[in-house]
Formats: C-alpha cells, structure tokens, sequence
C-alpha cells in the first residue's frame, strides 16, 4: 500500500493508512500496546494488540496499517502535531531489528554526556530534539544563501587543497600532494576577494580547518563557513549594512521554518533592535572600563569576557542581542585590511559579536595594488602561492569588503547549545574523527 | 552618484546615470571614443571625448556619469542586451588602474590555450563568456538542491577530513592529522547513508578528493560532487526514477534562467525523451556488438569507446541524449552495492551517461546489517574506522539508495567544454594549485 507520512495522518480521520518509520517509544499496558512511530515528518501514537506489537522495540524499522481515529478530547497530546488522533494498527510488517540499545532513547530531551552523544551518533542523530539542531542549521545555510541570491552575488566553490599558507603556518593542515606540500584552507578570504575583481558580488558555503591544538567549546578542526564579499562599495559600513541584512535575513527565515524546532528548546532569535549598534573597539572598551572598572583601555583586542560585557552593554542600553564593534588594530589583522585613514592605527575592520561571543568578521578589503604588495613585504609574507590574488589587483579592482560567518556557531547561539559539537553532525578535533582516534591505534 | 546597473539603462532613456565598472574594451576614432563598459549585469556603449576617456584601457575600473541615449535603428547591436542605447558621458573617474594586458581579452572568445587560461586565471574569469560557465555551474547546483529540498530532502554538510579509508587507500590524500594519519574524503558515500538511517533523506553539495596520478581532460584533484540518498524505496528503480527528476529540473532551470549563457555557447541542453531509457549492462554490451562487431559481451564494465557506443544507441534509437545503464557486477562494485537477488551476479547498481560520458553512479544499497558485516570481510576490508556507518545499520534501517554527480562534468557536458578545468574556476590537478606547482620549488 502507498506510503502516508505521519504529518498527513490528523487529514485522514477514518481512513486506512500505511505508516512507515522507526519505533520511537512502546508502552506496554497489558492487552494494548502503545508505540510512538517516527517519520521523517513526526510522531504519531500506533494503538496495538501485543499480537501485532511483536517484540517491537525501540528503533525498529516497521510498517503499520491501519485506521486514523480522532482522539476524545481529553486524551489529545497537545505536544505533538498529531496529537488529536492515534492509528488503530490492523497490520504490522518489521523491515529492520535494531540491536538493544545502548541508553534510553525515548526521553524528551536525550540524556547523556557529550562523549557518548558523539561515540553513538549514528543512533543519537534519530533522536528529535537532536535532529532539530540540523534542521535549524539547513535554513540557516539555506537562508544565508537566498539573501544572497536576491542582492545578486554568485555562488562560487572554494577550494579547499591550497598551495601556500600565506597569513602563517601555524594551525594548518599539511596534505601530502604528490610530490609536493599542499595544506587545507583556513579561509576562502583570498578567493573571494580575487573573484570580486571578476564577479562583483560572490559567496560560498564552504568548508575551513584549522590544526587547532586543544580542546575547546567553540572550535573545530573543520568548520563550515559562510562567506561573501563584494565591490564598488562606497564605505566600511556598506559591508556592515550588508551583513545585517544577511543576520535578519537568517533569521526571519529561522523563525518563519523552525517554529517547531526553537520550542524544543524553549529557543527565541537573537533580538535585533531597529538597527544593530556600531561601536568602535576603543569607545567600546571605555564602556567596559566604565561598567566593570577592568582597564582594557589600551588593550589591543577583546577577551573572551571583554565580548560577554559589551554585549550585555547592548542588551541592555540598546535592546540588541547583537552588536557589531569595528576599528580593531590594523597591525593585528591580516595584510588585506584596510587601515582608516583618519588614523591608520585603526582599520575598517567589524565584528558582529552576539550572546557574548564573536559571530563573524569583515570589514573592506585594500584594493590598489601596490599597496597590498607593501603590505605583504610589511607582514614578512611570501607572494609565492598567492599569485592568483596579486594579479586580480594588478588588473584592476573596485573597492570591496565582505564578512564571514559560522554556521555551526550561528546554530549553536540560536538554540543555546553549550558546545559547538552539538551543532555539528560529524565534529572533528583533536582527539576524534567520527571515532575516537585512540581506539584506531 | 548613486549607482546604475548597466542592463537598467535600456529603460532609462534621457536621463543621466552613472555606472561603474570594467573597461572591456576601447575604440578610438579620432574626436571620439568608444568604451563597452562591463559590469556584473552586462555590457554597454560608451561614447565620449578623448579628454574624458583619458588613457583608460581594458580592466581599468572606471565610473561614467551621462545620459543614456537611443541608438537610430539602423547601429542597434542585437548582440547585446543594451544594444538599443549608448551613454553619452559627461564625467568619468578612474577608480583603478589595470597593468598592460597579456593577451587581447577584447574578443568573443578568449584565444588562449588551456595553461595560459589559468596561469591568468584572475584575469581570464573577467571574460563574459568564461563568466558564463560559472553562472551555469552556480544554476545546476541551485537546481540540485531546490529540486531535492522540494522532495523533503535535508541538506547536510559531509565531512572533508576522514579518519579511515574503507574502500581502499590507493588515489587518497593523506593529511597530517595532530600524532595521526587522517585522508581527504573521495566520496560521502558512507555518511549519506548512515544519515538516511536518521533523516530519511538527505542530500549533499560537496567536494570529493582523488590523488589522480595522471593529467587527463575528465578528471581533477578536487571535485564537486551532488549527493542524495534516501531510505524507504521499495525498488531500485526508484532510485533511478528521483535521479531522473533530478536532472529534469537541472535542466529547467539551466534552460530558463541561462538563457544568454547557453547562447554564447551555441549549446542546448541534452535531449531527454519522455523517459530516460534504462538498459542494463549486458544487453548494452549485445547492443554494441550488434552494431559495431566489436564483442564486448563479456567485459565487466564499460570502456570510454562503449559509453560512446551507448550513447550513440540512445540518441538513435530513444531520441535522447541520456541513457541509465544498471546492473554492473556485483564484484566490481563497492561492498555495500545491494546485489539483485534474481542473479546476485549483477547489482542494483545505475550509473547515468550523458553524451558519451559517465555523469554519475548509483542505485540502491545494502541495508541488513549483518549482510554489510560479512561482505566488510569478504571484500577485505577492516571494520575500523567505518564504525558510525556500521553502527547506523546495527540499529535499524530502511532499504535505501542513491546517487552522485558530478557538478563540473555537467556544467562541461550542458557547454560543451573540451576538458573539465574550463569548468572549475580554481582546477586542481598532479600538476597545478592555482599555480604550476613547479614555480613553486
């Protein structure tokens, strides 16, 4: 018979139905058996004589035929989608038996630590509230895109074998490339601002890595990075503007697809007031000092807890979850930047911070050429191996910026996961790759 | 000034504008001067005075203010899209001066043989009609997802940095991995499973790494591969029908949205019949020896010369450009091929020819976990390193399938484009990243 998905059952009231999915949870009553099926699309309740139930158990694949019935009011589970109706099994087939399982499965909100969500995730991914984390991070990549598309940039695919490390060796990967010394790419940064030279506008969705040596909350060997830059800007704040767009974009988009998904997490969007503030480092550090008596003043970046302050300076003075600080020290950002002439100590560089911790960075780009060669003699880099971006300048090149922004970051703030490798499905760091690489020696 | 966009001047008449962009090139008849000024949306006249048209040459960067004007009948260039109207400029500013050119980037096409086109590649990727490939390439991967997300597909990001090699080690990147050997993934094959065994169905933009020993016009170092596996078919053929809607609505979008870029190509999109004609190994191999004399019969896949042959066949007979070929060897193919049970010989396997080219691979899998357990062993292959993928079946799934293609080779095949670097904006091979690899020693 021809598959119905679970949503479609609550429309299909007295009417003979084939459901196909997983055992998410059976309860066992005596002469009736109860068990929870999961689709793609949800759960619904399947009411059994244990003669059909079988020894069905949880993740079981299986098909139930039988009768949508509408649910006495007083037994309708408002807590999920087809909570006003239960199937009336008159016919089960068992497609697949799964192995006992390792921990319960069937709670709300799965409970077990993080190294076993991640020793077991090709089981822990089935659990709902863990597949809400991937369905947020889909729109939120989706929706990256789409506002892209509409403001006409290009998507491009960026490379992830690169021949040089131009902004330092430290924290890359090297891959044995015949012969030769390759290393995966940190950043699609020069890509994408050589392609403006071409294109105008461009973004990807690409991949980055980084060797990082410890394990951290926040950081991963291989990340997922969504990039955009592009020309014939006016000013630093265009690409800021631009960046704002994108954020309110992502979200609306979140808020209009994943409804289902923030309640599982008793999740709401970042507030955004009217318009994001714009600090630049120095006046936010004032603040900093005047709110806390901690002297960053002279600091050259923000810690860790500096980023925690002035974001709880935006909440509460500006009504923003979100707050971009911009003018960081050119000598402390690569040699693409773009230093402001009013004081060239400082650059058209900005972060978007939020929740206490930093979301993205960008900012306009040099594009003379003989300038962004003094730079990279000024920064002790090599030419070599970024042949290709020196020659988009020598060629000619509008004024340009661009941002980048973490998916998996973004996703993790939305719905306040405590740790990056939750909103990753298949996190790398120093110590795993899908396994334990310990248990591979 | 604020901005115009050049393909807006045709509806702008009598008023003045200002647009920015490239110099694409530059006529010069005595008081006056031609300029096509280039910008992301296409290509316009110009007309000015040697005095405003200064010293400016091919790539400077340039703004025109001045008034769009219509062009009498008989010097309207069809040709291109502004071609009803000239601006007649009033001021112009340079914003970035471009370095003598190496070759004439002036004409229709760009004359340069295949290594000058990416020592250059910068500056060749200014040219519209290599723009043009990129804009194809960008609109079947847009295609590929919108028609999977339209089917309640979920996009998941595969990982590039794998931990174990199960299908063999050999045109694998190793990759230096903290005290441990890590490798680049050469397909997300294994993932793309295992996460049908949570999501139901997935899909997957991602790039795919082959140390290719060799330097050959099909393949590259790194590729970008379109990915899609779902679970609850209840034949092979399913398979074979998602990827055939799939590649009918890459083809819509390629023929309603890239219409100018088909058109510099001279190239149409490749004929599909009604239905795609499914033929399976062995009967193709009688058919080319039917019509060539050549005894193929016994072969255990097809030669590049009978990929031709069947295409022939198809194009012939079937009055389509594409033809499904099933039913490869069970031996030949990878552990978790599902072998047909009729004669497990052959598998349900489906690979998809396009043009007399191999576009991608598919059909339907293994899903009984103790099956998978014992081909792992009879295949020689070690269960390490394979354990999620393992572990997905051990609890439990549906009978699933899927397929792969590759996004270059279609954006070649759909152009007509001679060797799949063309087809790649930053093409890695033995030879090259970026740039020659020699230059680099």
């Amino acid at each position: 018979m021809k598959r119905t998905l679970i949503k479609e059952t609550p429309q299909l009231v007295g009417q003979t139905v084939t459901l196909k999915g997983w055992v998410n949870v059976r309860r066992d009553h005596g002469k009736i058996v109860f068990i929870d099926l999961r689709d793609r699309t949800g759960l619904v309740q399947v009411v059994l004589v244990p003669e059909l139930a079988k020894d069905f158990h949880t993740e079981d694949v299986i098909a139930i035929t039988g009768i949508v019935k509408q649910r006495p009011e007083k037994l309708v589970n408002p807590n999920i989608e087809t909570g006003t109706i239960e199937v009336e099994a008159k016919e089960t087939e068992l497609f697949s038996k799964a192995a006992e399982l390792p921990f319960d499965m069937g709670k709300e909100t799965l409970e077990v630590e993080l190294p076993t969500l991640l020793d077991y995730r090709s089981l822990t991914l089935r659990h709902p509230k863990v597949q809400a984390i991937f369905k947020v991070q889909a729109v939120v990549i989706d929706a990256f895109r789409k506002a892209l598309q509409a403001k006409d940039f290009l998507e491009f695919q960026a490379p992830s074998i690169i021949s040089a490390v131009p902004e330092g060796g430290a924290e890359v990967f090297r891959v044995k490339y015949f012969d030769h010394e390759a290393y995966l790419s940190q950043s699609p940064q020069l890509y994408k601002s050589l392609l403006v030279t071409a294109f105008e506008r461009v973004f990807s969705v690409n991949h980055i890595y980084r060797a990082e040596p410890s394990v951290t909350t926040r950081h991963l060997t291989e990340s997922t990075s969504l990039d955009a830059e592009f020309g014939f800007i006016e000013s630093w704040e265009e690409v800021q503007e631009m960046e704002e767009y994108v954020v309110r974009f992502i979200f609306d988009e979140v808020n209009s697809r994943c409804a289902k998904e923030l309640a599982l997490y008793n999740a709401t969007i970042p507030l955004i007031s009217e318009k994001i503030p714009v600090i630049k480092l120095r006046d936010a550090q004032e603040i900093i000092f005047q709110r806390t008596g901690r002297d960053v003043r002279a600091e050259k970046d923000l810690a860790p807890e500096d980023e925690r302050e002035i974001c709880a300076w935006a909440k509460e003075e500006k009504d923003s979850d979100l707050v971009f600080v911009s003018h960081f020290l050119t000598k402390k950002k690569p040699f693409y930047v773009h230093p402001d002439p009013a004081d060239p100590t400082y650059a058209y560089s900005v972060d978007l911070l939020c929740r206490g911790v930093e979301w993205s960075s960008g900012g306009q780009r040099l594009s003379d050429y003989q300038t962004i060669v003094n730079n990279v003699h000024e920064w002790g880099l090599s030419e070599k191996g970024i042949a290709l971006y020196l020659q988009a300048f020598k060629y000619g090149s509008p004024r340009l910026g661009g941002f980048a922004l973490g998916a998996e970051r973004i996703t993790m703030h939305i719905l306040g996961l405590k740790n990056i490798r939750e909103a990753t499905m298949f996190p790398r760091d120093m110590e795993r790759i899908d396994v334990r690489l310990s248990t591979l020696e």
